[in-house]
């Protein structure tokens, strides 16, 4: 499906309430990761991104784990909150991940002394291209989605769960259903305030 | 000018031979930044990203502040490489630099104690989202970019230079102009070493 640039990028939104169904096919999101993860780009070109795709059972699971660390850390008497709002991730279609490959980073760092340490920031600014780029594509497709972040507290749970290596950082989690509600108005503060132009 | 989402996405490079022309006009250019600050995402919708865009010679004036601000420090026997470079970038068409307010940002940390210590790295993120739609869209206009960073090093004398506000920080520099030759071919790792699918 075509799109222009600027009709997705517009159409990008922050959606919350996501059905358990998608808009297009497994295959289909997987090629759209697996482009995101070809094309978008990352500093000296480190391709130090990685990214896992859940669907299925594998998506509730990772909100059962990122439920039950927050049951033990939210007081019960505010949790109820907390459960809606993990209802509703787990209730959406699928997740997407978001690594860094810490092992890339400390190779650069190895490699450019005198950059070692802006390495990591530039890292940060990788993954977030990536985030970006799944995101506007996924709702280019019709689909939902809202960014989640709630590494550090889950990694190690889900390192474990996925068998994944010691050294991907998580710095994101895209969460991505069937939109079963239109999103509200955007707000917008001025574009003067924000824009300056020299010629 | 209509370009499909992915055809952008795909066709976005790093461009370093650019010619001070442009393929577009400077009222096409402006539009396009300020689309882009308009309707990236930011972390908690603060819309904390600052954009300047330089042309003309308020263009030439940065790569000459980065020039004297490296020639203080760069060994002059090594300087030669150095000139080279930053005649390449000034002899672009324009900048778009990119600064995140960080007044935003403690005003969210104040708002969301919780979260204080990821909003200056969700800033980052915000940032780069939109590094990333302004190169991806210029490039879809015919254009060629790339992506620089001598910030910290040229951040009070950008300041001082164009009176912008104290708590604007500079996060990058993308140096744009018409391609006078084509890049490379692009290097890619194997994309199932770097996307894992549970479903």
């Amino acid at each position: 499906m075509a799109t222009d640039f600027w009709t997705a990028v517009k159409g990008r939104r922050s959606v919350y309430t996501l059905g358990k169904e998608s808009t297009i096919s497994d295959e289909r999101i997987q090629e759209i990761v697996a482009e995101a993860v070809k094309h978008t780009p990352s500093a000296f070109n480190s391709q130090s991104t990685r990214l896992v795709l859940l669907l299925g059972e594998q998506h509730n699971k990772l909100w059962d784990i990122t439920t039950s660390t927050l049951k033990a850390i939210v007081p019960a008497d505010q949790f109820e909150s907390t459960q809606q709002k993990m209802d509703g991730f787990r209730g959406a279609y699928g997740t997407v991940l978001f690594f860094e490959d810490e092992s890339v980073i400390q190779g650069l760092q190895a490699a450019f002394a005198a950059y070692q340490d802006r390495f990591p920031v530039w890292s940060q600014h990788t993954s977030a291209m990536h985030q970006f780029v799944i995101w506007t594509a996924l709702e280019a497709e019709g689909l939902g989605a809202n960014l989640q972040h709630y590494n550090p507290l889950i990694d190690e749970q889900v390192k474990s769960e996925w068998k994944l290596p010691e050294n991907w950082s998580l710095v994101a989690q895209l969460v991505f259903g069937k939109p079963t509600a239109a999103p509200g108005d955007k707000e917008f503060k001025p574009v003067e305030e924000r824009l300056k132009v020299f010629k």
